[in-house]
């Protein structure tokens, strides 16, 4: 039997799921907020440093993005060898593999930054994909807590050298041995316990005092019925917690533990809160609280276990060392309920939180969030080295920043122009000659200060039809049409080229002194001698760069 | 029985083979070449897009890197839905899927360009890694060869913006009609057969005429006794072969055919090429040829097919469009001996090379070759659209480009100044809080210009040992240590400062006009009012620079 012909299956053009390609504008937004992270790291002594997308799978090891799931959520093969590797699905995790390997060489503390796209192999959802950039600053080998609150200081200034004004952002800044002090205070030394206490606590911005008093017991059910199992406290072991963190949020600070539980919900008020029922009761208004006020408080909480006391006598220093350096709570804010979610960190954690509101899918508004965050995680090279060595550093979701950026309406929206279009009226190779010589010469002509600053391009479609090559420069943006055909070329005195504006009804920015001047250059069309070609053209488009 | 207990086994921190990290000076150079690099592709109308570093290895397809190996070559891994997807070997594939994708709203023809990290799963060897760095720009929907044109114009000028001078560099173009043509004329159809006579042409440069007929035949043995075998051409076959390539490689162009085989090795001289030993004999010497002349002595061979007098067609065109555009042979060469490996090519292709000589692994002076290269693909669309859409692009290799500006001494080296430290003497908290607001102060202190220009950092080591952070200074290369110890900050007057020059035998700059103030200034430790810290870094920073 013969075969039947098969028709040749075409194949369809499709991404692989969660991955997506970026536009000009995408590449060039993030290259210039990626160069004003960078040059604010460089002023703090950080050099970059940069690790390959593979790893070792063991060098990975346990720190997996989630913890629930230590073999999921990478990408790994196996090489020829039968070893497996692994994308890189963080940048903490190469720098600890990188630090150790080369331990003998480098200078301690090692102050690096790390910018580059990771992989997590989990379900794409919309806004979620399996490749996106971070940047990571780290100093590895420096003990004392003045790392941490450097690191504190350059996230506030990243923020501001953003454009993210003073109250528009916080970082808030808590210690691990101070929810490890809690832990052991209650009794909860179980690791699956101890994890959904600190989901819990984690949930207060959002669930507030009542609903994470019920994740913190039995359970939450939430609007549409479903219902999160919770971490299994009793009463007392609960209103501790709240006691705790409740009332010390990101908010506000409470100054006095004596009637009922004050909290303060805004700056300067005094609240109770209900424990029941999370009611909260304005009791007086108070001059503006400190950080120092926060761990004040903290302090007097009557846990004294070692991990609790060494995590407030932290605390209290990064406050001393940030008031030192001018940096106050309305950038670097001492908050117990900030919790990270990565349990390898081992003293301070911090966290760059935005604060004004977005709308959320769901309409409703809601504050933005976290950017980023890091901490202490003195364990992570110790599986290579055998010793602790003392790390702290913090990590920026670039693509979650861009977002932040683009709301705030401060992303750099791409101010490159388009090229100048030389079109082709003639299609014969000697005028193409020319056409292409107008074009380097548009390319290769410098300003006054020696700059190349004309983008040109010659129509390289199939030039038969002149106005598609006219639909072309309009939906490209093409500021400029520059044209030469026969009778142009054959023009008495010499050949001549026309120039169209192809930038209509603009305005002419207020303020500019030449005003007249540039109105009167702002024709839609001129025909000039060839020879005047490039001087036009950028004259041409200088008034349009007036106009914007 | 109870098991013994394991000591816990310590993991090797080591990368996976054939990956390496990258060093701050490399990067820093990296950064400098690609935004040079960029700004001519901008000034040519490109655009940059991204694509993500997956996709399904079927959109990838027959065009993987080694044709001899279609499934090996790249990373693969099995998605939950079972569907393969592989890392980018490079980066056109993506774009033909990209484009193919987009093909509704791009606008043609479509000029990008796009940068990043590939792929491959070979054997890594000695400088030869697993992941590497391309930099390539396409114009897509270009169907005429002032496309092609462009593209070597615009290599030319990359080359010139990194430094390399005209002479030190060539872009070399052929086409792959003119190939196919002589394949044609020689009667080799065989897919394997013609794979192996390009090889062997693409040997030229580096086997010389014997070695390459010896290819074309039975096959070369090489000096260390490996026997590489033929293409199996008979002799008339080879000596066609010889006739046209060998006779107008980038070296030299023939311009009559009569006497034996004329060719010119050096600009200028004609030679004859003995058939048979492949002896060279100079004829006479010639005024400069040009790459018309080339054209014209490829035109006078005896082949006639329709592919070989339409390739020499494009090349004609080709040099008329860069004579035009005043881009002539020493920077744009036709030389009918390129070959380019990829199979996909369809019309003209061109290679960037770079022409100093560098000593090889085995002390050898060679030319440094090829740096990138490209062509015209119009058949990569298709495998998704059904239609031939015209395409032409090109690819440079950004490690081996590096290494090219180095061997130049054209690299930039990184200029970026260490840090100056602050030295911690007091290591209670109200100290550090001192250093570090002397840190934050240096940090955040604008210039003249309102750029922040001071990079510094506190000692964030063991503080214990003095001496300890001395050595980090000296070894980590910072520029300038402050000092306040008990002395100094309870100075008769007010607290003061020393601040320590930590660069010595330095030269003033030739030229200062100020050299004699500077000079001065250069003192290797000065004390001062601590209100006095940053002015007088800032000094002494602008005479180190002006003596370097």
């Amino acid at each position: 039997m013969a075969e039947s012909p098969k028709k040749p299956q075409r194949l369809r053009a499709r991404q692989p799921r969660g991955f997506i390609d970026r536009s000009p504008d995408d590449i060039r937004a993030t290259d210039r907020m990626v160069a004003e992270i960078r040059k604010v790291y460089e002023r703090y002594g950080f050099d970059p440093i940069e690790t390959p997308f593979f790893e070792y799978t063991d060098a990975l090891g346990k720190f997996l993005p989630d913890s629930d799931r230590p073999n999921e959520g990478v990408f790994s093969l196996q090489d020829e060898d039968e070893q497996w590797m692994s994308l890189r699905y963080d940048l903490t995790a190469p720098l600890a593999r990188h630090f150790a390997e080369n331990i003998n060489e480098l200078q301690t503390p090692y102050r690096t930054y790390r910018q580059g796209w990771v992989f997590r192999n989990e379900k794409p959802g919309p806004g979620r994909f399996r490749q996106f950039m971070q940047f990571d600053a780290d100093t590895v080998g420096a003990p004392g807590v003045q790392a941490d609150a450097e690191m504190c200081m350059m996230m506030a200034d990243t923020m501001e050298a953003l454009g993210i004004a003073r109250g528009d952002y916080v970082i808030r800044v808590n210690n691990r041995k101070v929810l490890d002090g809690v832990m052991e205070a209650i009794g909860v030394t179980d690791p699956g316990q101890k994890l959904a206490v600190l989901r819990a606590i984690d949930k207060l911005d959002k669930f507030g005092v009542e609903g994470v008093r019920r994740l913190l017991g039995e359970g939450r059910k939430d609007e549409s019925g479903d219902f999160t199992k919770g971490a299994g406290l009793n009463e007392n072991q609960t209103n501790l917690i709240i006691g705790v963190f409740a009332n010390s949020t990101a908010k506000g600070v409470a100054l006095s533990a004596d009637s009922g539980v004050p909290n303060v919900t805004a700056p300067g008020a005094i609240f109770t809160v209900d424990m029941k029922t999370g009611d909260q009761t304005a009791e007086k208004v108070i001059s503006p609280f400190t950080n120092f006020d926060t761990v004040d408080y903290l302090a007097s909480q009557t846990i004294t276990n070692q991990s609790f006391v060494s995590g407030i006598g932290e605390l209290r220093d990064v406050a001393t060392l940030c008031d030192a350096a001018g940096y106050g709570k309305d950038r670097i804010l001492i908050d117990p309920s900030v919790v990270r979610g990565l349990e390898y960190y081992t003293g301070p954690v911090y966290e760059a939180e935005l604060l004004f509101d977005v709308t959320n899918e769901k309409g409703e508004k809601v504050q933005f969030g976290s950017v980023g965050g890091g901490g202490r995680y003195d364990g992570l090279v110790k599986r290579f080295t055998g010793q602790d060595v003392p790390a702290t550093g913090f990590s920026i979701g670039v693509s979650r920043l861009m977002t932040a950026l683009k709301n705030l309406g401060k992303l750099h929206v791409s101010d490159v122009a388009a090229p100048v279009l030389v079109t082709v009226m003639d299609r014969d190779v000697e005028s193409l000659g020319r056409y292409q010589k107008m074009t380097q010469e548009l390319r290769n002509s410098k300003n006054e200060k020696g700059e190349y600053d004309i983008r040109a391009e010659m129509y390289q479609g199939n030039p038969k039809e002149f106005p598609k090559q006219m639909r072309y420069a309009n939906r490209r943006g093409c500021p400029i049409v520059v044209i030469q055909g026969k009778d142009e070329r054959e023009a008495d005195g010499g050949p001549v080229v026309t120039i169209k504006d192809m930038i209509e009804g603009m305005q002419i920015a207020d303020g500019m002194t030449d005003n007249a001047e540039l109105r009167k250059a702002r024709v839609a069309q001129v025909t000039v001698p060839d020879t005047e070609l490039v001087e036009t053209v950028r004259k041409m488009l200088a008034a349009q760069k007036a106009g914007r």
